[in-house]
């Protein structure tokens, strides 16, 4: 399976909440502490727990990196556990000139396997292009992101009329001719991407920012709904993973993910 | 020595140029394929060579990362052979929401001990804010990259006038308080860095490009000489490590960067 069939499969299913492992381990429940491998194990069963309602996980490489080498080796170990028919996100947002991008996607790609990966496009098409050569990957550029900052930058006015991000996404459309890029859109930021759904057509979307970040699930859900399309991964990072710090955090994830994907559901229902 | 005294005393020395160690497995030279370790044997003999002719050493975090965790592992051991009181850039070029951020500020300051970073502006101020909170290191903001890429958003014109490139330029001098910020500016784009000294003022650059990709040391140093000032790191990357395949790899990399600090100091007396 591409990584896009596998977007398409679960959104058929009704399935289209990414999973954030975003894995810190000064929040991790004290339960999971007393194991040899903490992170992993708390890894281990919000996987267990969550892959049949899952439509896809996303794996920050920051939260892996903050720990060194063991942190990478958990990345690693993580991804075994997640069913090959299960997206995985490499959330890496790589970019650099072209030789070195090529180092960056055979890092992502080849030696820790993802299906999909998160791209600056601030250096161009150069540094994007040894990624679009993954045909049967996911690369997803950054455009509107979730956080304040988005203000700084991506929404400035261009001369020509449109702004920095809507520019990308255009670009975006113009270098898929592998049909292998998405875009990333924060949650937050709704208004925006209802005015902006002509635009992105048929592209992809990963949609982060919902809960700790404050994106609502179902505003999104409602702009995708009233533009008659799917394609669309919407992340929850903290709101599943740290919903419950006892022992039963795995339980609380399920619940959460299950009560996420009933109000999507009731939304297209 | 903070990052920032680590640059200014090696400019006052007249050296500018930093070797950029972007070391992929496929072109170390025959010599050390049959060493327990080649990528390291390699940077060690490299560093070795070159120590009291580098101003700075970069290590990209591509080509490590290519090698998994093994090359992670050789980016740590790599750092030690450089001696303390030269500045070492964490070529990583990251960037991501603030608490993410932080988490690859750990990384690379905290856990590999990194002097300095090269990070992506796209996300704005949060993303990078995380970085700027130390105080002692130097966070190199990129503003004109070296690539082909580089016309694709960095050059759009924005409404207000500026291109985005100098709006970036722009806003990291406004973001600059604990005086630990530099910019990354392309010595492939010399007639733009001319136009711009008055605007990059007195903020530190680092500039990719010279060799493989076209840029000419004596253009960039002209530059500088010309507006009075110093406080800059031209990198060099395969022209200095790869100069060479044979046994005496080393000793060429050595008479490649003596030579280029000559080429500095003739042009500066």
């Amino acid at each position: 399976m591409t990584a896009l069939e596998k977007l398409i499969f679960r959104n058929q299913e009704n399935k289209f909440i990414c999973v954030g492992l975003d894995t810190d381990f000064k929040k991790l429940p004290q339960t999971v502490l007393k194991e040899i491998n903490p992170v992993l194990e708390f890894n281990r069963r919000i996987i267990e727990a969550t892959k049949n309602q899952a439509a896809a996980y996303k794996l920050n490489f920051a939260f892996y990196e903050a720990d060194g080498l063991e942190g990478l080796k958990n990345l690693e170990k993580t991804l075994k556990f997640i069913p090959e028919n299960i997206l995985t996100i490499g959330d890496a947002k790589r970019g650099d000139i072209g030789n070195t991008s090529k180092m960056y996607a055979t890092s992502v790609y080849d030696v820790f396997g993802f299906d999909a990966i998160t791209l600056h496009p601030y250096m161009g098409f150069d540094s994007l292009s040894p990624f679009l050569e993954y045909e049967d990957k996911l690369n997803f550029i950054l455009a509107l992101t979730s956080n304040p900052g988005a203000n700084d930058f991506e929404k400035l006015e261009l001369k020509e009329g449109s702004f920095v991000y809507q520019k990308v996404i255009q670009s975006v459309k113009k270098w898929n001719n592998k049909n292998n890029c998405g875009i990333v859109f924060g949650a937050t930021k709704v208004e925006e991407l209802n005015d902006n759904m002509n635009l992105i057509n048929d592209l992809p979307v990963l949609l982060p920012g919902v809960g700790a970040q404050g994106g609502k699930l179902e505003d999104v859900v409602e702009v995708f709904k009233n533009n008659k399309r799917k394609n669309y991964f919407v992340n929850v990072s903290r709101g599943i993973i740290y919903k419950d710090s006892s022992n039963d955090f795995d339980k609380s994830a399920y619940n959460e993910i299950y009560k996420l994907n009933l109000t999507v559901k009731n939304i297209l229902s």
